[in-house]
């Protein structure tokens, strides 16, 4: 089944909010077989939110549009929906009674707009929004659906997932089974692995489809299979994955779509061990990422983010004439602070980083992006490197994070065989 | 100057990767007057491709694509835009020598698939990508240009500012002025502060606009102005803006575009002070979002991430008997957290967090969404409070996150006064 997304929202055009709900909602229904045509993003304005919908409708039976119904006055969604629908505005009670309940939950007064937020056009049927304020409408014309969902994504994914999705499978329904199958490959690139899987690839039967989805550190290779016979497409995608795998040899890193935090802690939690951080440049994000994880409570201890070398030796104990004679970034440093880790939270293993994020702070010998890595197990063995990673800021930092999460997933595969 | 984006890239449908580079181009050509008009985003199949370049062209004279350029298989963008604007394909000798330079400068040896990347239209002009090995390709037609830019967000992004951008302003010129003000304001409902303001709003002149852009914790609030006049629109739109700000009242948070984590770091470095954190359900989020700020190791010396109990104790010296006492999940405990990252690291103010961010661990008296959050000077002086944040594991740990740097911003205000 096609699906169109219209994303609306000024806010969305000048580049203030970066859209979300379009990659949750493609996520979310591609296991029932249905996927997303194209995605328009469009202002809050009348003429360029109704051509969207008619383009939508060009391609598409069922259109999905996420914005534009808030209390404000800059969203006009709604009256635009019933221009294009037909039909009245009025004030329905139930959703009222449903805003209220919502507000109480909050503690929070009604006010006169949130009041407004009860108005709907007449020709919509109404799913009641549980997690806030805009009634989320649903409207039907020859055979096509619109649903108006709003744009707050916490809001969208709840509703999408719990009422708007289910309905819509009741009413279209597929005949197209379809199977995806996912690995991570690592330390190569994608055009060199591309060239060692090109006479593979060339070879896949029509109704599988290999795609490349590079991320920093990582390539995820995913099979996509579409056929009418459910079993087949299911035993074929595997198949064609188990062979993958044995072509990315030991640039294979995980069977499955997750990222490295995520395999990392899974692997973690299944040998009974413990992790910890001591970050540097990276300044929290190998420890945000991984306790962005339900569950990683079991095997994340804690960390510590040493950004000034002060705290390098009060906290984690680095010696102070090793920061004298290498500085801070450098490879005996980085060593001290993972075992450092160990010792102060007692994990089995750590990572640690120090390295030169930029913009500033570069030198000659040690340009920025510079980032040394280590990997320490309690017992004081180590591995370390420094890399040197482009790019600004934002991505040395996450490069820096996912080639640490990388190294320690290495190593502990190491430690279990 | 009106735009269309057209982002390109079956990853992009299935939501495996989010776009950032529309949300980039708009923000970069918002200071000169030029706009994003609508963003399609479509698969990498031909006949989608071309339609959207149709499209776009009925309502933009400058259409930016990015995306589909890869040396695999599925990126077919190159060839559509042959069919499209004509010509054959050539094998460029300079388009060659920067990509084996590229090369040469990562130490990686050149493949055939990525000498691919040298065969162009005949019929573009060709910017030297000076980041990646995909050519950025220029396409004029009766007054129209197109320009196809890679997908992978650093390249877009470092060639958009430094070459696409400069050379369509050459091209285009724009007489309309535009002037943006952003103000933050916080601790109040985007419903109750509209109320606030509407009376105001819908006074404002027609070439003044105002916009609600609502993030976790804060509320920014945008007055875009556009006219021919450029003293004029500079002028009224910082006479608004203050009027804005002072309707905000005590809500009013900061006057200009910044996150929380930015202004605490401004108001830490100009007033010479230092901070830390201590960690356990934001998990490092704080640190990172601090961190990711250049320049902001002069004034963030660290943190603790204390995710187990243990790590509490023995590097923030929680008192045992408070977390058996209290639970974790305490003020007592995160202002002994806040406490001890100020002594732990020497700081002059301390963040703590504690809280159940989900989906497990919330019982009847502390369920998920519950977090204290404590900031304190290193003079003993602590502000705390218990919060109860709606939504799922990362929308508590951002809004919890954002809620401590907003606190350690007001104590700063104070510290200053």
């Amino acid at each position: 089944m096609k699906t169109s997304v219209i994303v609306i929202g000024d806010e969305l055009l000048i580049g203030q909010v970066t859209d979300t709900n379009s990659g949750f909602i493609a996520r979310h229904i591609a296991p029932y077989g249905w996927e997303v045509n194209d995605v328009q993003t469009v202002a809050d304005d009348a003429k360029q939110i109704r051509r969207a919908i008619d383009r939508a409708f060009e391609s598409s039976d069922v259109v999905l549009t996420t914005g534009g119904l808030g209390p404000t006055k800059d969203d006009i969604t709604k009256s635009v929906l019933r221009d294009y629908f037909g039909g009245e505005m009025i004030k329905r009670k139930d959703v009222l009674e449903n805003v209220l309940e919502i507000f109480r939950r909050r503690g929070i007064k009604i006010n006169v707009l949130t009041e407004g937020q009860a108005i709907v056009p007449s020709t919509a049927k109404v799913i009641q929004n549980r997690v806030g304020t805009a009634p989320i409408m649903w409207f039907e014309r020859e055979g096509q659906t619109l649903v108006a969902m709003p744009g707050v994504p916490f809001e969208t994914q709840e509703m999408f997932t719990s009422e708007v999705f289910p309905q819509l499978l009741k009413k279209y329904q597929t005949e197209m089974s379809v199977a995806h199958h996912t690995i991570i490959a690592e330390g190569i690139s994608e055009s060199a692995l591309a060239m060692r899987l090109e006479e593979w690839e060339t070879a896949l039967p029509d109704y599988l489809h290999l795609a490349y989805l590079p991320k920093p550190g990582i390539i995820r290779l995913r099979l996509d299979g579409h056929h009418r016979d459910s079993e087949l497409i299911e035993r074929e995608t595997a198949e064609y994955a188990s062979e993958l795998i044995g072509l990315c040899g030991d640039n294979f890193l995980y069977d499955g779509d997750k990222t490295p935090a995520e395999i990392l802690l899974e692997k973690l939690i299944s040998t009974g061990k413990t992790v910890s951080t001591a970050e540097s440049c990276t300044g929290g994000n190998i420890a945000h990422l991984i306790t962005s994880i339900p569950g990683s409570s079991e095997a994340m201890l804690g960390g510590v983010v040493a950004y000034s070398n002060d705290v390098k030796q009060r906290v984690l104990g680095v010696d102070g004439e090793t920061l004298k004679e290498h500085g801070a970034v450098s490879i005996p440093v980085v060593e001290q602070m993972a075992a450092g880790a160990c010792r102060a939270t007692g994990s089995d293993i750590a990572m640690a980083t120090s390295g030169i994020a930029g913009p500033g702070g570069g030198t000659a010998e040690k340009p920025v992006g510079t980032v040394c890595i280590a990997v320490a197990k309690r017992d004081g063995t180590t591995i370390s490197q420094t890399y040197h990673f482009p790019g600004n800021r934002s991505r040395v930092i996450d490069r820096a994070s996912q080639t640490a999460l990388i190294m320690a997933i290495r190593m502990l595969d190491k430690l279990v065989e």
